[in-house]
C-alpha cells in the first residue's frame, strides 16, 4: 500500500471529499492545488454550489505560501455520495462531529469507494476505535485529523486501532507526505489525539492563571506569542529542553532540572469553566480586542501564519 | 518613574549587569545594541575577560533580526560589584538560582546603585516576594524574567509583590518597551511566573503522551512544530479559541465547546519523571536526533527563530 499511482500521478485516481464545510473546503483546496481530481459531496446543495469559488479563494492563499498550483487539479461536485466516492482510492470524511451521523456516512463511503480504498476521518472528538464500531472493514477507516485550516497548517494526525490498520496508516502517511503535509502517528487511540491534548493542557493552565489573577488574558496571549510560541514554531518541547541543558542534552536536563519541573507540575491548576470563569475570560478578551472585529483579527493571524510558513520554507 | 532620561537618551545613565553568564551576556548584548552604556560585573575574572567578544558575536545575531546597532552603546567591565552599579538607574541581576547567593547580591546592588534605582532579577525560580525577604527597600527589587536567549526572544515577565511595587514595575515596563521588548505583568507572585507555568503544563502532557505510548518523542515535537506551535507564534491560546468559533468569538466557544474542553482536561495525565520515564524519553530523543550534535541542532533552531522574527516584523 505504500506504492500507489495516487502518490506520484495525482490525476490517476479521483480523491473523495465527503462533507464540504470549512474543513472539507480546506482539504479540497489542498488536494486540487496539488493536482488531484477531487470528487466532493455535501448533503447541502448551497454548500456544493458555493464550493468552487471558495476553493479558488483558498488556493490563492495556498499559492502565497507553497507556490503555483500543479496542473490537472480540478473539482467535481456530486449531490449523491455513492457517485462521488466511486473509484476513489482515498476519501476524506468531514461529517458533523456526532457518531450517529458519522457512522452511517463512513459505512456508505466504504460500500461505494474502491474496494481497497482508505477512508480518513477529520474527526476531532472520536478515535479510530469508535469510528470502526459496527463497520464491515474497520481497518480501512482511520483518523486523519488536520489542524485548522487544513490548507495552511501542515500537521496531519493519523491513527488506527491496532496492527491490522498498518496498511491504511502507511498509505495515508505516504499520501499526506506527497501533499507536502507533516503526518504524525497516533499509536494508541486517545481522546484529542496528540495536538489537541497538548493544546488542552496549555489552555487549562492559561485559564488557571487568569482565574487566579496571576496575569490577564491579554498578557497570557502576549507571553505565548512573544515567548514560548516563537520557540515552539522552531522546535518541539523535548528538543527545546534537549538544547537548553548544554552538552548533556535532555538526559542532563531531566537529571538536573527534572525536580524543578515536577515542582512546577505540582503547582499547576485544575480550573473549572463555570459561569464566573467564563464571564471573566470573555470580559478580559473584550477589553483586549477593543474595536477590532473577528474578520480583522483573523486576517492578521492569517498574514502572520503565511509569513512564518514562507520564512521557514527550506529551513526545517 | 515612567519618564526617565534612560528611555529616550540611552547613553544618559549607565545600565548595570550583575552576573555575566549566558543570560547576563544576552542582556548585555541587547542593551549595548540599543545604545546603552553597560557596566558589567561578574565574580569570575575569565567570564569578564571573554565578555566583550561574546557580546560582539551576540550583537551580530541581533542585527540580523532587528537591524544595525544604535550609536553610543558600549560595555565596561568591573571586577568590583559596587563600582559596576554605581550611578546605575537600572540593574539586571543574573546571579545563580540560589537564594543564599542572590539575596546578598541584591542587597549589595541596592546599597551601591542610584538611590531610586530599579533592580530587575532574571530569576526563573523565585518570586518578587522571595527576592524581597530581608531587603531594605524590597519594592525596588522586581522580577524581570527573560525567555532564553534574552537578546533574541522579545518576552520579558515583570512582577512585584504588591501595590508599592508599582513605580518600579512602571519603570521597567517603559524601559523594556524602549528596548523593543514585549513586557507582560505578573500581577501576583507565582512559581514559574507565566510562560514557564504554561510550558510546564504542555510538557507534562507531552511526557504523558510518550510514557503512555500514544506517540513518540519525535512525533510529539513534530506535532507541535507543524501544528499548534505555528499557531501560537501568530496568536495566543485565548485568541485562537476566539477566532475558532465564528462570529460568536470566545463566548460562543466556551458555551458550545467548553464541555468538550473540560472532558479533555479530565483525561490529561499526571506522569512522574521517574527513572523508567527518563530512560524512555532520552532513548527516544537519541533515536530522533541520530548523528546530529547539539551545536548543529542549536544552529538550526536559531536560524528558524531569526527567520520567524524577521518575517513577523511589522506584522503584529
Amino acid at each position: 500500500m505504500t506504492d500507489h499511482p495516487l502518490f506520484d500521478t495525482p490525476g490517476a485516481h479521483p480523491v473523495g471529499i465527503v462533507g464540504a464545510g470549512l474543513i472539507g473546503l480546506g482539504w479540497t483546496a489542498l488536494f486540487v492545488h496539488r493536482g488531484h481530481r477531487v470528487h466532493a459531496h455535501d448533503p447541502d446543495p448551497d454548500t456544493l454550489t458555493g464550493l468552487q469559488d471558495a476553493v479558488e479563494t483558498a488556493i490563492v492563499e495556498i499559492e502565497a505560501v507553497d507556490g503555483p498550483r500543479s496542473a490537472g487539479g480540478r473539482l467535481e461536485c456530486f449531490s449523491n455520495l455513492a457517485e462521488a466516492v466511486k473509484g476513489c482510492a482515498y476519501v476524506q470524511e468531514n461529517a458533523p462531529e456526532r457518531l450517529p451521523i458519522k457512522s452511517p456516512v463512513l459505512a456508505e463511503i466504504a460500500e461505494s469507494a474502491a474496494p481497497d480504498a482508505v477512508i480518513g476521518s477529520s474527526t476531532t472528538s472520536f478515535t479510530a476505535l469508535e469510528l470502526g464500531e459496527g463497520q464491515v472493514k474497520p481497518e480501512r477507516i482511520i483518523v486523519a485529523h488536520p489542524f485548522n485550516p487544513p490548507h495552511l497548517i501542515p500537521l496531519v494526525e493519523i491513527g488506527g486501532a491496532g496492527d491490522d490498520y498498518e496498511p491504511a496508516i502507511a498509505f495515508a502517511w505516504r499520501f499526506f507526505q506527497s501533499l507536502g503535509r507533516e503526518p504524525v502517528h497516533i499509536r494508541i487511540p486517545a481522546r484529542g489525539h496528540i495536538a489537541n491534548r497538548l493544546s488542552a493542557a496549555l489552555f487549562r493552565e492559561a485559564v488557571h492563571i487568569v482565574s487566579e489573577g496571576i496575569a490577564s488574558v491579554e498578557d497570557v496571549d502576549r507571553a505565548i506569542v512573544h515567548g514560548p510560541g516563537l520557540r515552539w514554531a522552531t522546535a518541539g518541547p523535548f528538543m527545546n529542553y534537549h538544547l537548553g541543558a548544554g552538552r548533556g542534552g535532555l538526559a542532563a536536563y531531566l537529571d538536573h532540572l527534572g525536580p524543578a519541573q515536577e515542582a512546577r507540575w505540582a503547582d499547576l491548576g485544575a480550573p473549572k469553566l463555570d459561569d464566573a470563569t467564563k464571564k471573566l475570560l470573555v470580559s478580559e478578551m473584550n477589553e483586549t480586542i477593543g474595536d477590532a472585529d473577528i474578520t480583522q483579527l483573523s486576517g492578521q493571524r492569517a498574514r502572520r501564519l503565511a509569513a512564518i510558513r514562507l520564512a521557514l520554507a527550506g529551513k526545517s
